[in-house]
């Protein structure tokens, strides 16, 4: 575990959190983790769009439509997804519980759950944390806040912006978790991200919509997508700008900065997936459109050929060319060019990379780089970042019954 | 190598094989098999859907279109992919100059070619592998056949079948290669189906296209689709029974059988998957369509969080009614079972294995059940046979570069 209590960590004014223990975990670890603003805020939320919706979801998006949140409660070591009837209780229980001790209404609570599925998430046990959280609720709690949302994690992730908008000094800051699809049976990405500005209801929306495409829709670690994926953007207005609407003249940088954070914790997932060795950015050009652009991407993000042969540094396009004929999109092989960052090792449809053996292995060996696509068929493009498969990610997912 | 030279073999009336090296493989073994009917077969097809398709699949492709072929020209070690009009040229220079040693017509001489992409074929190296192939045709050398055909392969894949059609009795026997896409930069699933049989044109394409689904499609090792997949299903009539129709009484039986053949060996296909210790039967019905019930089939086939499971024995549920959620079938998770063989694990949405959770670990640990997935939902029904994804696929697709 890299994030130490104690550790300098952001603030943003307004917020507090909580990390405590409560006993789900086997290892005595932080396991509830509480996020409260001091005022209602604005709320924009994304959720998982697995037809097999974890309870805390299913809350959360009925919440969510209101547009408010001033809580979020999170629990990691019990996923509380395909629990039926009573986990929807119990998520319904607990949100209660933290509302009636902040004294706030129980719709502003989101709950979010990650980890074991298939287990009833032991009741008292939870709320027993959440009475702890909500008494240790403080500015400079977000670390222990993040240990409270780990499971798998080898580090937590966190960033941070600032930046003036309407003359005001506003803050921008994220926590989030995820490392794959996580052993005991499956995990999730959580993320949360929290500022001080004030911004309108259809302006914090299109920021997240915005931004969700090129940074959490735009990772794969193993292509499976779990039951309880969840992402809050929060804006509670203590900076004291005039709310932000779609047209002010700072909502361009204020959507810059949120994407570029996004993208950020996004990346920080894809680094500690599960055995990754390797962060690939793949960038696909010229498809006849965007879909197909995305489609070649994702292909080459989730084959495991691929994902080997990143593992393994090698310099050579077969497998990416392959991946990119099989995934649908239609493109002319014979147009085809592909580069490792800048050296091409395909031109129109041929292998060169012998003649460029040496630079192209020195960029397969790197631990980050860039594997670009270009179709010469149009204008659609697609960026998507992915990890290698190695051999501690079967490891990891195959030996947690031991 | 599990298939020695010598062993006992299939023998199909009116075929003859050979399996020579000329170099192509490093190790010296055999790279080079030639099939030759005595007489014109009728010939039904099917390639790889892969938008970048290897030379001897353009070619295979336009030769098959006319429903006939004599002699099927089969390299191993390179894969005659991604090499441009060179390529092509390379392929139909080879087959022409098997057609000459035959004293056959060139278009009756279908290419394959299996193992690494992007490098051109040798033109000289493989032409005299055809000269000794040429001469060493025999009624007996199947076996030596298959091991030209072979790259990673651990077995060679074979299987026979008799039986009587119009009084006559008939064989159907078949050559296969493939265990998933494999180093050094891929590789493919080829299968030669041969019968004695004298089979209508229109009867052998419809047995063609109903033994895939259950079949050759079935299968999933890693997901992904090489360049050069082929089958091909030859028929020479040397039984001398009369041309089997559709509305033979005799068709469904032979239908029956050839399926029954292609299905064995695309499970061969799967047990011999790289690095692979199981083999999963993936068998979903209630879907509200096939086509989600094969949704959900391929995606918990595909899904590295599924496969390590299969690997560590896992009898839980959580991944693959995770993968189901995924799939982009619809469905209600409050109605879905799961078996593991015939113990239920997961029963109207609820996860039950803690009941039952000695006998339900003891299938998993096998290296062979079948996962059932009920959606109560509608008739929609599928099958997918997988493999278990393995600490050794990642070291064998990841290490080939050393």
């Amino acid at each position: 575990m890299k994030v130490a209590v104690g550790e300098p960590c952001f603030r943003v004014r307004g917020y507090r959190y909580a990390g405590v223990a409560c006993g789900l975990k086997e290892s005595g670890k932080r396991d509830v983790a509480l996020i409260v603003s001091d005022v209602p805020a604005r709320l924009a939320a994304s959720f998982t769009t697995n037809v097999v919706k974890a309870a805390p979801v299913l809350i959360g998006q009925e919440r969510a439509a209101r547009g408010w949140a001033q809580a979020i409660l999170v629990n990691s070591g019990n996923a509380n997804a395909y629990t039926g009837r009573d986990g929807i209780a119990t998520a319904r229980l607990l949100t209660r519980h933290a509302a009636r001790l902040l004294k706030i209404d129980p719709e502003l609570v989101i709950p979010s759950s990650t980890g074991r599925i298939g287990c009833p998430l032991p009741r008292q046990r939870v709320r027993a944390g959440v009475d702890d959280a909500v008494r240790q609720l403080a500015a400079d709690g977000a670390a222990r806040a993040l240990e409270g949302m780990m499971t798998t994690d080898a580090f937590g992730k966190f960033a941070s912006r600032r930046l003036r908008i309407d003359g005001r000094e506003v803050e921008i800051a994220g926590l989030a978790k995820g490392a794959g699809m996580i052993a005991p049976h499956m995990a999730t990405m959580l993320a949360y991200i929290l500022t001080d500005a004030a911004v309108s209801a259809p302006a914090l929306r299109r920021v997240l919509k915005e931004a969700l495409p090129s940074s959490f829709n735009a990772i794969v670690v193993d292509g499976d997508m779990s039951t309880n994926d969840t992402v809050l953007l929060l804006a509670n207005g203590v900076a004291g700008n005039r709310a932000l609407t779609p047209r002010s003249r700072d909502f361009r940088g204020f959507a810059a900065a949120a994407t570029d954070l996004m993208r950020e914790l996004a990346r920080m997932i894809v680094k500690d997936g599960e055995g990754a060795t390797k962060v690939i950015d793949i960038a696909v050009r010229g498809a006849r459109s965007q879909r197909d652009a995305e489609r070649v991407a994702d292909a080459i993000a989730r084959s495991p050929l691929c994902k080997t042969a990143f593992y393994g540094g090698d310099p050579y396009a077969g497998r990416v060319v392959c991946a990119a004929g099989y995934s649908g999109a239609r493109f002319d092989p014979g147009r085809l060019d592909v580069y490792l960052d800048d050296v091409a090792i395909v031109r129109r449809g041929v292998e060169v990379v012998r003649k460029v053996e040496r630079a192209a292995a020195r960029i397969a060996a790197r631990d980050e780089y860039c594997l670009t696509l270009d179709l010469h068929g149009g204008r659609g493009t697609a960026r998507r970042v992915t990890s290698d498969l190695t051999v501690d990610y079967v490891r990891f997912n195959s030996d947690y019954r031991t």
